[in-house]
């Protein structure tokens, strides 16, 4: 790996990919680039990235592979496929899955990783979009420490707070800590806000008070002034947080654990799917309120 | 009234009450005070106030009577029991309920007041006893804009954050809004918590990685330390909490809805009191976890 410029392999080039990758780009990384769907990358080509037609051909040549895509059976797909990372690994390569996946597949892919003498670490993400962009999104990192310390540079570029937690799943691990958390703060949110319109209260009076003491939260301060504009367009989609909360619900299933409230969070979040909002932002629960009492 | 130097009633010295009161008194206001345990005033009879022997007493002389209780049922003693704060009430005073308490209780008051010409406002506070000791509290006010422009001067020697939120019961109900928040943010903190202590994860690291981002709450920067260092001491009541939500559920069954937060947040509070947890803290909810758990 040649230091600040190790090459890179990047596939996945949603919202969260394409800017990431292009922070990598622009530090100077040669990089090849993979997605599904080639236009959505063609961002990244046009500024200097090379196109590579699968994944392993996208990892053959790196240093270090980066995959963000979506849902677990993709990244599966990514990295266990016929043309997926893994076809083409090499021993010494660093494997890094930005994506939120469940952590036994974490396990399974550093299990790979190390059988051929390379790498992986579990890297999810929070920030967002605009995290992403401003290369300022929390990367919560499960794998071995040498991986980490040797990937520590490529984080650096694209995030501003950036923990090892663990080994190998324990990146996925706390990223169902932060959805759990962000899950049952937007719920909280959704329902007070509920109660105040029906109240007859002025909700922007009720977070004038409320909003800088014990029941502040980003929740509160970002998401409920979109509410009371009736803005529910996506920071983030329900349809994600209802897939990250079936990682979570079935993760504390592994652990022996009933946890009500992520079963609450994702059981309003499904109707909310149901009720045809998959693609409307998290905030979108204040429409299952209204839509179920006016 | 003498404007900075209104003489104050002042019925009611927990925590709350006797820093407050402290304040006024400190100002210069001639504090009047009355409590069921004389020796919890004693402190403030020490700085100057004078005793009375029942809440119409420590009422009939002031320009403005200030009570800070517990539960409901105190509430309605303090102002309609025989020696009560309406037993002597008058004409152009001003009536302030701090207490948490329902919002059908302040129209109450509020209407016997304004049937001898005096004015009630309800007003419950946010920031327990340490923002009570600083000054720094959120006052949630209800009642007529007269009344809260007089009582101003008053509010702004205990709190920061001082709102008018309409009528009679507006500062209780969003006082409402404010207890479903903490409730729920402080019920998913714990079961998150909890969550990474079983996933094997270190607290500490999860927090560092997901507290200052989209996850970010009160609950979480205040609370989970206190988790985390095994500290379940109140800074808020987990019987208090019970109450506060037994309010908000009846108060949105009054409204005709069913909201599953408040719901949720009072099941599983009102188990920590049956097993035994009721005068610790609210982040006592991670007991509740451990304890079916393991």
């Amino acid at each position: 790996m040649s230091g600040n410029h190790a090459r890179i392999g990047w596939i996945g080039t949603g919202i969260m990919g394409n800017s990431m990758a292009g922070h990598l780009l622009r530090a100077g990384h040669p990089v090849v680039v993979h997605s599904r769907t080639r236009a959505k990358a063609q961002h990244l080509l046009d500024a200097g990235a090379t196109w590579a037609a699968h994944a392993a051909e996208a990892a053959a040549g790196a240093d270090i592979v980066c995959t963000n895509v979506g849902l677990p059976h993709e990244v599966e797909d990514v990295y266990f496929g016929a043309n997926g990372v893994l076809a083409s690994l090499r021993a010494g390569q660093i494997l890094i899955d930005f994506s939120t996946s469940p952590p036994s597949l974490a396990r399974r892919i550093a299990e790979a990783a190390r059988a051929k003498g390379a790498w992986a670490l579990d890297a999810p993400v929070s920030g967002g979009d605009v995290g992403a962009r401003n290369a300022a999104l929390a990367i919560m990192v499960g794998g071995p420490a040498e991986a980490f310390e040797r990937a520590k540079p490529i984080f650096e570029k694209l995030g501003k707070t950036i923990v090892l937690e663990g080994e190998a799943g324990a990146g996925q691990r706390t990223k169902i800590v932060n959805q759990v958390l962000v899950a049952g703060n937007t719920l909280s949110m959704c329902e007070s806000v509920y109660f105040a319109t029906k109240a007859g209260l002025d909700p922007e009076k009720v977070l004038a008070a409320v909003g800088g003491g014990a029941a502040a939260s980003w929740s509160v301060s970002v998401l409920a002034p979109r509410v009371l504009k009736g803005d529910f367009d996506p920071g983030f989609f329900v349809e994600h947080m209802v897939k990250d909360l079936r990682i979570a619900k079935a993760e504390a299933a592994e652990l022996g654990l009933s946890l009500p409230i992520i079963e609450l969070c994702l059981a309003q979040y499904e109707r909310l799917v149901a009720a045809g909002h998959g693609r409307r932002g998290t905030q979108g629960l204040f429409l299952l309120y209204r839509e179920a009492h006016g």
